[in-house]
């Protein structure tokens, strides 16, 4: 349960600086580290604690680095996102942790013959997987978790408690997916069918049969309780990487762009495509049918109504204030017609006087 | 697997004009259909395409039908709204396709020995279903379903996998819930039981139990992971057809109005009515114990704060810009009582200026 | 299925005014109530139904009682909160009236060997609980819910179906979860391990494990489908009495303050502290990092993106208005910079006017 600083940099790159037979066994902040663990320094701000630090060694930046004034007899790996080297250290020492999985069907699952379930697949209690479906290697799915007939779910993914994919959905390699997303529902359509008006309207919508399926990319990840419906003709699509937070909604026929991440609540209208390496704030809103560019960047609570075309940050969000206060710029807001128009009137009066006399 | 224009027209309504004979297996778009094909004409600015379609058979509207240069040999179906017309024979082509079925009890489902099942129903695995429970003829209860004690589910409705509808309440004929969506969980009500201010503060809440169900019509759609509570003392109720799409939120003692659609993100506080054939933008929100008249439209992400008492469109959305600029008109927006008082005191200026001199 | 008013006032407290061995059986509003039924006055402007109702007791405050121009016959329990008392009470003939449960384990759960569930706790059909779970005494898992390993659920706590609850989390006595909510999912952090820009752009998002747990108090209420997020490295906390309606999400490393009540569709971004005795209104967004303090209220629809250090009532929400007239007032708000320059320009054109000429 320790790795020696050569083993790390072995594994995660990086290079190291003093023994590479210093042994760490688990991480901790700078100034809480002890000689068996290992920290990191993200923040220049902290540089002074790598000097003082007891841990058995940093990881750290060569800028960061080389601005110390003395390392003493510290170690070091050296890498240029101390952060992100931190966050897979992190795992590791998570999944050596964890209790191993017996591969396998669980007694109570109910998987249909001609589903195709990898050997190294662990199948957990009551889990559902129809007909036709393929499970890949080393995925995961939990208790109650529903996998329809002919989807496909790619090697190393992991589907947590009560996951329900529709039939006809394919989701990439090493995707996580929190409990109780909903993939692969209908999309909302439906065909008014209604003849006369008011009280005397009769007729029905008529339900849009959704078709398409959902196409989910590698390394993604969906948050619980989320809901990515199925596309109604062609499928809903969402590249690699993409990283989708709780209770998020995503309408049919959408595309989000590849590295793309969406915050907790947010809600995407039908037919609407995302560019790549986009910033969603929580509960944004997005109408159907337009797009964005890559790189944009919405602000929290913002909607956005029409196609944006070019990458940069967009905002209609206001923040709380007084109550009584905003009560009356609300009031000025609604009637700021009037507003426009007195300052009219002041500019005519104001031109109608004789100037400089 | 294919059906004459006779035959469709025999089900669907319309009237045949060519051959009567032709037989159709599909749907597709008018530019890619072939002999074997379906195709639609609902929006005349693609009528050109009418003329070079090699499709079997057209849906098409009397009025464009009239409008066509030359129908060559082509087959088509008239009726008033070929839309609804494709949706109705693309969802009898799925059901045609899909997989058949065997009705029954899954080995895994728990139904109590007091429940009535149809004998034309599905259950299935890990389904639950309570003492008393009602399943109509030909419903379907996917994977991991829970109906409690006394609900009534209506013949032909389908409950998607993780489904749960709390005991004593009603669902109505051809109703489809999708997965994880939740159906007469508690009203959220609790009676302030506290003395004192401040730090000095003590007491509790006191949950009012609710003791009403949910009431719901035939034809509804209810999106994933939707819920919709119960009532304190009375249902709250949905009447038919109304369309709701994922993520909305139902309060208590609510009633939705006939043929109503609702989308996703949407929610509604308690004890609200809204009106038949209203419109519910996604991400909308409504104040509890208000009323909307038949035929409001609220648009998407604006909020409602009071009854609205006259069919119509209604609005409270920004559409998004450029951040920086949007925090300008914020900052002024915040101020705009000093732009009033800037434009009083002009008015007072000009008023006190001798006129004319 | 009765009691006497004497056994009301020995379980629940108050002060019996006339006969204590008058028996009631159920609850009936002032106006509907039979002399076997307990009504309540909560509201003054309601106390003249008091003088003419049949009912065969009245919850009263001393005040009201005071207020009464003639008692009759009439009983009373007198108490400084009737509408909590009548809440009480409901409850109490609820709990009579509901099935008993048969303490244990449903055969088709499945329980790891090494929980420890009490004697007196009913574990539903499909539920699953992991090893190293504690379940208290009286506690109820409903069809399908998901307890992780190590995870602790409190004496008397009731978990609806479907809900999951991750390992390593607690929650204490007498919560009441509704079904599907998502408890202890690994909160929504990445670190950027990106380089170059534009289309050049290579790398990805790296998942910072998500090690901390979710720690919730005492008599907690959590909605239907909602999701609190397990913390990055300490517990996400909720503490004692605190109530959450349906479809809120609460992010990693939160902590909601006790007696604090949060709407529905109200979301929570990380690591933001929310005080004692706040109140949250439904579809509130909450950036993350910031602090509430005790005896905040924020109005529905509200957007929150900086700390609030006083008690008070803070809004940013606007009411729906006509459609057309709405945007009228959002066009010149977006210009509303213009009309401040017009304003300038005026004030500045008055100044150089000569004065009293």
């Amino acid at each position: 349960m320790a790795f020696t600083l050569e083993e790390l940099a072995g594994r995660f790159g990086g290079e190291v600086v003093g023994d590479p037979a210093q042994r760490v066994g688990s991480l901790a902040p700078l100034d809480q580290a002890g000689p068996q663990q290992l920290a990191f320094l993200a923040n220049p701000k902290y540089l002074a604690q790598v000097e003082t630090t007891r841990a058995g060694a940093v990881l750290i930046s060569p800028d960061d680095l080389a601005k110390l004034v003395s390392r003493g007899a510290r170690n070091f790996i050296v890498t240029p996102n101390p952060y992100a080297y931190f966050a897979r250290v992190a795992q590791a020492f998570i999944d050596l942790a964890a209790p191993k999985l017996q591969p396998g069907v669980h007694a109570r699952a109910s998987v249909d013959p001609t589903a195709k379930v990898a050997a190294t697949a662990v199948i957990g209690p009551n889990a559902t997987v129809e007909a036709g479906a393929v499970i890949g290697e080393n995925v995961r799915l939990d208790a109650n978790v529903f996998v329809g007939r002919g989807t496909r779910i790619g090697a190393g993914s992991h589907l947590y408690p009560g996951v329900a994919v529709y039939h006809g959905c394919r989701i990439g390699e090493r995707a996580i997916v929190h409990a109780g997303a909903v993939i692969g529902s209908d999309g909302f359509g439906f065909a008014p069918d209604f003849q006369g008006e008011g009280d005397a309207r009769t007729g029905s919508w008529v339900k849009i049969p959704q078709v398409g399926g959902v196409a989910i990319g590698d390394d993604v990840e969906i948050g619980a309780n989320t809901t990515i419906d199925r596309g109604a003709m062609a499928d809903t699509v969402i590249e690699t990487c993409v990283k989708i937070d709780n209770l998020v909604q995503i309408g049919h026929n959408c595309r989000i762009g590849a590295y793309t991440v969406i915050a907790g609540c947010a809600g995407i209208a039908g037919s609407t495509t995302i560019g790549k390496h986009c910033m969603i704030g929580g509960a944004v809103g997005i109408a159907g049918h337009v797009t964005l560019a890559d790189y944009v960047i919405v602000t929290a609570k913002s909607g956005v109504s029409k196609s944006l075309t070019k990458a940069g940050i967009y905002t209609s969000a206001f923040p709380a204030v007084d109550h009584a206060d905003w009560n009356k710029s609300a009031a000025l807001l609604r009637n700021i017609d009037k507003l426009r128009d007195r300052i009219r009137a002041l500019e005519a009066a104001l031109d109608e006087k004789p100037q400089g006399t």
